[in-house]
């Protein structure tokens, strides 16, 4: 970690993205495309239509309600199910709890242990819309369930994931995506998803320092790569807040450096979502901008070997 | 408090909701009306007609949209605004912080230090419906501003106001009824209140007991009083969860008895309402049923002068 200098207070040379450098919060430009090589995917068309790339670029996520089938969604759920019950007491480190309970709040790399979670990680309706958006081949960098459980899922505060990702992982360039599947149904008042639109062609470059072994807290509560709340207020005055929300099945697909964040949810319906990243194999991780050791593989995978097909 | 032997765990014998006094939680009958003396309304006609009575009676709640003008809630707003700013670092009770910051999440007592919401609790238009629904004169029992600032407003967890009002402040029967009125936009994402329709035609007496001045950490978070989460499942699945929402000026009427609570607010956009707590000048305040001393002034008040005109 020689030319990693983030933690020190000064970016390194190749940071095209700097944050927690230890300054103010600033807002910087992206240098990057949303939609990457749009002309290419004009002679090969994917399954998105222009005016859905031109809404994914312009608001940064596409919402696409009942997009698998009632019996996937189903079988998904038992499968959750299933998983819960079998690891409410597993002391791993993919399971994250609660902040103030012990319940699950995270099950992180659920397509290494689970068929099904594997088999649609792969699936061609998933992948062919991520490789049209991001121009390339593409490779899983992280998946989980959230699982927001009633009565007690706390929030998950405003964020970018390419903010983390970037300066935890060593992501370089914002080439990414997330595809968020409701496993249960997603209602208004049980915390669902929520993006600011537009947010996600401004860099929010955050305020302060990464303390070491930042993931074993951030995923519980975060409280570093928080965006100032004068930069959150001029996001959503520009383009507003959006909580997409719809039965299972129904799947989210957005920017990596959209703002979004949820709400806890105190009733009684959980809102549990299985969660895919997808990174252009162009776009492979180098070492964490934050000048610090790379968070564990079943946070971000340091193999960028394509899923999917041609 | 001679006859006071909740916290002993016996209900007193006039005690006709009986909650935290030991034991289990359990669902017991509502032995009271929802809409009061309805016979004498018909020929005494209220504000409310017949159907509105009868969705009242049936959901434990009435939403009018836009019920004051803009003006109005514009200028309620500005009140609400001068108050915070006067009084951010005011250390009086009737300040209750968030749990987790040092922000305000509620003000008490609200009619007797402002004209304007002296005013409004005393409006013909919420003292009429009040009057209509309870069959009787009413009096202010409490007032409050509940802020729900952007960002940093927690959740309320699910409970029946009737509930604490009988354990905590001696409030015999069921015969009051609840006004929130907008001061800002309420959406689906800021945190609104939510309803479980048709909850009010149960009492779901709590387990446990009652701490000593309970009020001063349970109006931060509440601990006790709090339903199980078998019995909060039950009545979502009868009746599902509601959760109004619209524009400053719109107003919930509900019933005393309904289960109710809020989502926290991770948004930029504060969900600040006031309350005003309209009971039957028939149904004043005794002893507390819980057995402990009754809490203050500020909280429930003692003086039963009916509002508003005849």
């Amino acid at each position: 970690m020689t030319e990693a200098t983030g933690a020190s207070g000064l970016p390194r040379p190749n940071d095209f993205y700097p944050s927690r450098v230890g300054g103010e919060g600033q807002v910087l430009e992206r240098k990057d495309p949303v939609v990457h090589r749009p002309a290419a995917w004009v002679a090969e068309p994917g399954p998105l239509r222009p005016p859905q790339l031109l809404s994914f670029e312009r608001e940064g996520f596409l919402f696409r309600e009942r997009f698998l089938s009632k019996a996937e969604a189903r079988a998904l759920a038992e499968e959750l199910r299933r998983e819960l019950e079998h690891r409410a007491s597993d002391p791993s480190p993919e399971l994250v709890r609660e902040p103030e309970s012990d319940e699950i709040r995270s099950i992180f790399c659920v397509h290494r242990n689970h068929p099904s979670f594997a088999r649609l990680a792969a699936d061609r309706r998933l992948v062919g819309i991520a490789q049209q958006l991001l121009g390339s081949r593409v490779y899983l960098h992280q998946s989980r369930v959230n699982l927001k459980p009633g009565f007690a899922g706390k929030e998950f505060y405003w964020h970018s994931d390419f903010e983390t990702w970037h300066v935890e992982d060593g992501m370089p360039r914002m080439r990414a995506l997330s595809v968020s599947i409701n496993l249960t149904e997603n209602y208004p008042f049980n915390g669902p998803l929520m993006v600011m639109p537009g947010s996600h062609h401004h860099y929010i470059s955050c305020p302060g320092t990464t303390p070491e072994n930042h993931h074993l807290v951030s995923l519980r509560r975060q409280e570093s790569g928080v965006p100032d709340r004068d930069t959150l207020r001029w996001l959503a005055e520009r383009g507003g807040i959006a909580a997409p929300t719809g039965p299972p099945g129904s799947v989210l697909f957005f920017d990596c450096n959209v703002m979004h964040g949820s709400n806890g949810n105190i009733t009684p319906l959980a809102r549990s979502n299985v969660f895919f990243v997808y990174n252009s194999v162009d776009n492979a991780l180098v070492e964490p901008f934050g000048g610090l050791a790379p968070r564990p593989e079943y946070i971000a995978s340091r193999d960028s070997t394509p899923v999917g097909m041609d």
